[in-house]
């Protein structure tokens, strides 16, 4: 089944409790399985200095964080993610599996801050100029489902966790309208059960891989 | 003297060796000796989140840092200092002193590494919009005696003070050459002694404080 040594970047996205990490394992697992290399990348963070970069924003700091300042620390880490990492693995080859990439900005910054995606382009543009993800699953659930995940895990309460209800819908809108737009944005109902959305992304990513001749 | 509690934002620039440590001296010295309240700041740096991210931007990494890092991570911590310290300061009168800003990014991003002076513009209005400085001093020195100086003061060795003479020939035209177009930005010659580069920054700012009326 493997193709002629030709990588490809392939991103899970979407809020708190859509089950990200389970879905992570079943690509990577499926991708293994198929005797293809595989990678792991997640943003913001995946090189050292990104992973400085992850480290600074998500602090809860005493002053006011700008959402300009948001989203120039994430596309810096981002910039040094996709140049030292991701590019060099997708040109030997391997698959790349991020946790989060550019998807991410558009939705949390742009959806759920409000800043204009007009801003964003142009940073994104400046960053890491075309390059985009070959494929993205975006795991789609209402925060009122994903909150309630979350809270069973008794989870993390990082600044972005922290945000309320109201801000993971437009997070989530954002989010489908940027895949309304996208062909390579796969919308996976994970309000499903684990099984079920396991077997929807295996059978998708068979499609894919298929595609790719 | 006092010019009813109007602040300015007061910068000193140039490149290693110049005596920026002594001019920011100088500077806020007169300042003080005529009443007026008086702030220091130093870029990239003067917030929490900002000395982080100075931190993080001068370290040296092994993984290669790109131009577009370097300017985001800058212009993420000048947007959290112009935000959080400088307007403020400025809006109850205080007079900042600056340890360098954005003339610097110009100069060593810009002229120094050759990053577009479009892409630093986009990023800048991003960052802070249309904020300037009032005054500028440049101090000039040619980087041969430049060097001179910091080797008898044993000094640091970050990965900016590592890099070689040709690097400060482009950084120092870059400056020169902002400074022809910008009547904010005052040339002092800092091959001068202590003295005499003293005694002119003090009548310059003699100057600037009367044409404020």
């Amino acid at each position: 089944m493997e193709k002629s040594g030709k990588g490809a970047f392939i991103v899970l996205e979407g809020i708190e409790g859509a089950g990200k990490s389970t879905a992570i394992r079943t690509v990577s697992d499926f991708l293994t399985e198929s005797g293809r290399k595989v990678k792991h990348t997640r943003e913001p963070g995946g090189t050292p200095l990104a992973e400085e970069l992850r480290n600074a924003i998500k602090h809860e700091w005493q002053e006011k964080v700008l959402p300009v300042t948001e989203i120039f620390v994430m596309y810096a880490a981002r910039a040094q993610l996709v140049e030292n990492v991701i590019r060099p693995a997708l040109a030997e080859g391997t698959f790349v599996v991020g946790d989060r990439h550019d998807l991410s900005t558009v939705a949390y910054q742009g959806g759920g801050r409000g800043v204009e995606l007009s801003v964003l382009r142009t940073a994104r543009h400046m960053a890491i100029g075309d390059f985009r993800p070959d494929l993205t699953f975006l795991l789609d659930i209402s925060p009122e489902l994903g909150f309630e995940r979350v809270r069973k895990r008794a989870e993390a309460s990082d600044r972005f966790e922290n945000e309320r209800l109201e801000f993971f819908r437009r997070v989530r809108q954002a989010y489908l309208d940027a895949a309304a737009e996208d062909s390579s944005i796969e919308v996976v109902d994970a309000s499903r059960t684990e099984t079920e959305v396991c077997a929807d992304i295996r059978q998708r990513l068979e499609v894919f891989l298929c595609s790719r001749g």
